[in-house]
């Protein structure tokens, strides 16, 4: 193989072309970061110190014609939870820098608090520029004016105003197939690992590549027929489905319904308000504005379940609002009105910051006394604050727990320092459990068990039931080989229920690598990962009393269930021991 | 014994009162709140939420005789630690709680956050009174107003504004004899403990009170004689003696000429600009302005090393200003203004806080680019922001660690999240082997190496040494016997050097409990106290990785000795193993 791994060292001025070692070949995305993290980062270290490093890794298939399969990993010690951290996105830019055949970029050294650099790759190689003229501005102004300069088919990777506050909610942000900032790896705070080796940005232009080498190209195309029809012919990711009409957001009112989606800050499970800001209105709303829906966060998606957001006359684009988004901006805070929900997330793109967090974090705002719940305008005001590095601002964009203890809250919905997505633990019991347990953090795309307690995709188990250790289980393991292999997370619902479809998808890895890997080897190649992930952080200092929820969720009744969160601890130890 | 356990939940406007059970009967001071907290007080719940407690403990001996014995410890699993805390404070406030004959107070239940009350005890009982009208006002203010409406020989301690806006540097203020709020337990934020259970005063009239019942009077009075003689007789600690005649200010000549005094945030050991705000110039700016030196904190001490300090013209009378808060407070941000140290100081006791965590605050929001450090009135200026309780107060107010975080600041010298005393660890290592390995989180107290390292006291240890476990294992067990037995922690300088000393103390305390230990105990016993602490911080998941100094001091060298800390995390494991 002629992949490469390029290390960046911004402080010393420094790239380095490296081969890739016997161990690294087979893996990629999230198996490669992880691995990488771990073998190269000291677990004790300060994760904004000189000793953490940032890792890039498209997936194992990214690149190539996989469908949907446009995903790139980062990964680091996370400044939010102080454990392991991998953040994926859908992006072309994932692509671009797999036909460059590049297998991971390791950003290390610092800290550098200013003088920003950029690394710019093309096929004639990579080199440091200077970055420092954007520093402080917005994402989506700044953006097009790296793509006015540097051309409109490059792939950006880009940290924003929070990570140079050391935000500890500071994501990074690629740019969508319109070039904007709205396609993130949010979570976790690597946003402010990159800016403190002093890289802002990181410019990918494909043209000339090579493109991703496949090794047995009759495995890989039959792997990658098997998949697409997969794709295309379940319920939830075929054209005209659920996620191709609606999105994510179709999940507004399903999971409201289901007495798990939460308002004010986690204090109720449903609320009528909630249809206003639904998939069903939103969709409608887009094509009434001409918006685009629906659409695609990288070329090669057969799934589409992206859109472009506008005002209210249509204008200023902004990319996708996801369900997490809504929900975290919106009814969390007690706010029911898409446009302001639009303009808020547009605020989290152009600052450079994870909405769930940010969602999260104004609502713990708003319960410690910052404004009311519902005050539009105050949560308006709120990224102001971010933008001018106000003290105000300075505690926000550290997040949720960080906000909740400035303002003396004790109902805080965080899991090692990560807030909470959209669905309440108390009400849909297997997504507690993956909160709980999973080494990242409160994250649902760790282990999506709404895919089962809610949508009855891989099976049909009672959301109020504790038992989850199984499903929770098998779905982390699971999502570890998808994040690895580069396929985005949707496919797994195609894949749970279609048995061909899985097979196409090992097949596809198996093209590529030359391997000979089958089905049955997915649970095994998804606990070694997430062992990786587990011993980095024992080693940080995780003990169990880390995979637990906040203790307002094991006390607090949420309506209309009434329910609180009851898996008991020695079901969440025995999930991934 | 008539000795009783007070148990308060204001919540529910109850007061019970308990028998001493067997268990606690041999127990007082810290070895009493620490046991209480391990019994009562679930590991893992939020600190701030409704489960934790705060318990107030005389020592054994506290209330007799014994000479400099008046120390009161206050426990509870600390909000600015996650694990357990003991702080103390030398106060009549224990004398005469111990003369009332209450064993210890636990206050629980709560989360109360307005409608506070005072807790009244005297030889007829205790009640809750109101205490709003004193909400949100400083407490010099405050207790002046109390001690008008019941007297002014009443024992009070309290919270301030800090604990009321939840700060994790909140710490419990004691009325000195001059009734002034001076004496504190201030580490670990103890302070929002009590506030959140909605309780924000104790007021003890002891008139009528029986006293401390002694069992054997004889022993009792053999120890008493034994411990006096070597408290007058040993340099450090006799009349005219060193800390008599300059208070612990005599330390800053000393530990900035051994390099290890921290100036600018841990920038460097030593600065000419030290002896502007040694103890001899304090005692000299004392004499001048006809403030009180030497002056004791509580009745019986025969060291008195406390003083009044005021301002230029006299006025305003602040009690003590320590050692550790003229370093913290002034050289490590630069301030070499005794006055400016002196208003600093009185402003944290005004608003309730540490003054060791509030200067670290300051020099971390410094190094964060707040203000200039040296810049006074920038300092001051922080002080008013928590009082006002502002965004820019509502970090400050939580710490060091907080602050730090807040400001992108990766220099923050902490452990366990409690910022460092006034002697860096990197040119005195016994003191930082104590800061890394205490179940307190940074402490000088809990194992005061300087002792040896410095001051000759119990041995001659180079400071530079790393071999320092042996003397901080010893110096951290003798410790929880003595601020179990309810002595000042200074009666130690006079106990390591005079065995005689030493025999006394332990039969004061066969006098009061009618028991036959000897000094071979005392290892035994302190280990003892110390395990209960570490199993309490073990069930909250602190692991070895928290038994270690900032990534920083261990990389960066410290002028004028340019060494780092290099005790191994070897020794530091079998410290206290």
């Amino acid at each position: 193989m002629s992949r490469k791994i390029l290390r960046v060292d911004v402080k010393n001025d420094q790239i380095d072309v490296e081969e890739v070692s016997e161990d690294y070949v087979a893996l990629g995305g999230r198996g490669l970061t992880s691995q990488i993290v771990f073998d190269e980062v000291d677990p004790t270290c300060n994760p904004l110190g000189p000793h953490n490093k940032v890792v890039f890794a498209p997936g194992i298939v990214t690149g190539t014609v996989a469908p949907t399969s446009g995903r790139i990993s980062v990964g680091a010690k996370s400044p939010l939870t102080g454990g392991i951290k991998e953040a994926n996105a859908g992006t072309s830019f994932a692509q671009k820098l797999a036909k460059l055949e590049i297998k991971a970029i390791i950003v290390e050294g610092g800290p550098v608090k200013s003088g920003y650099k950029a690394l710019r790759l093309d096929a004639d190689g990579a080199e440091l520029v200077d970055a420092d003229k954007w520093s402080g501005k917005g994402l989506y102004e700044v953006y097009e004016e790296i793509e006015e300069e540097f051309g409109e088919e490059i792939g950006i990777a880009g940290v924003g105003k929070s990570a140079e506050l050391s935000g500890h909610n500071s994501g990074i942000a690629f740019n969508d197939m319109e070039g904007m900032p709205s396609r993130y790896a949010g979570r976790g705070g690597l946003g402010a690992v990159m800016a403190t080796r002093g890289l802002k940005f990181i410019f990918v232009d494909d043209e000339g590549a090579p493109g991703v080498e496949i090794e047995d190209k009759q495995a890989f195309d039959r792997g990658r027929e098997k998949l697409a029809n997969a794709l295309t012919s379940h319920d939830v990711t075929k054209p005209g489905g659920a996620l191709n009409s609606y999105g994510t957001g179709v999940l507004v009112n399903i999971i409201n319904e289901a007495g798990g989606l939460p308002h004010r800050n986690f204090s109720r499970g449903s609320d009528e308000r909630a249809s206003k800001v639904s998939g069903e209105i939103k969709a409608k709303e887009i094509e009434e504005r001409e918006g685009k829906r629906p659409h695609r966060c990288s070329p090669g998606c057969l799934i589409g379940c992206s859109e472009t957001w506008t005002k209210e006359d249509g204008k200023e684009p902004m990319g996708v609002i996801e369900y997490e988004s809504v929900w975290a901006l919106g009814p969390n805070c007690e706010i029911y009105d898409l446009d302001v929900i639009g303009e808020l997330n547009r605020q989290c793109n152009d600052l450079g910051m994870d909405t769930i967090e940010a969602g999260n974090t104004i609502a713990v705002a708003m319960e410690g006394g910052v404004a009311d719940f519902g005050d539009e305008g105050a949560a308006l005001e709120m990224m102001d604050e971010i933008r001018e590095g106000t003290p105000l601002g300075r505690i926000l964009v550290n997040g949720t727990e960080f906000t909740g203890n400035a303002f003396g809250v004790t109902r805080i919905p965080t899991v090692k320092g990560q807030a909470m997505p959209a669905y309440d633990p108390r009400a849909i019991k297997g997504i507690g459990t993956t909160y709980a347990t999973t080494p990242m953090g409160a994250d649902h795309t760790a282990g999506y068990a709404i895919a089962t307690e809610i949508m009855g995709v891989g099976g049909d188990l009672d959301p109020l039931s504790p038992e989850k250790a199984e499903l929770s289980r098998n779905l982390q393991y699971s999502t570890a080989v998808i994040d690895t292999t580069g396929h985005c997370l949707f496919t797994a619902f195609a894949v749970l229920d279609i048995p061909e479809g899985l097979e196409g998808m090992v097949e596809e890895v198996n093209g590529v690598l030359g391997a000979d890997l089958t089905v049955d080897d997915i649970p095994e190649i998804g606990k070694s990962v997430i062992d990786v992930e587990r011993e980095f952080n024992k080693q940080a200092g995780f003990t169990k009393e880390d995979d637990r929820l906040p203790e307002f969720m094991r006390e607090e009744e949420l309506p209309p269930h009434n329910d609180v969160f009851d898996v008991s601890d020695e079901v969440l130890d025995e999930v991934l021991s």
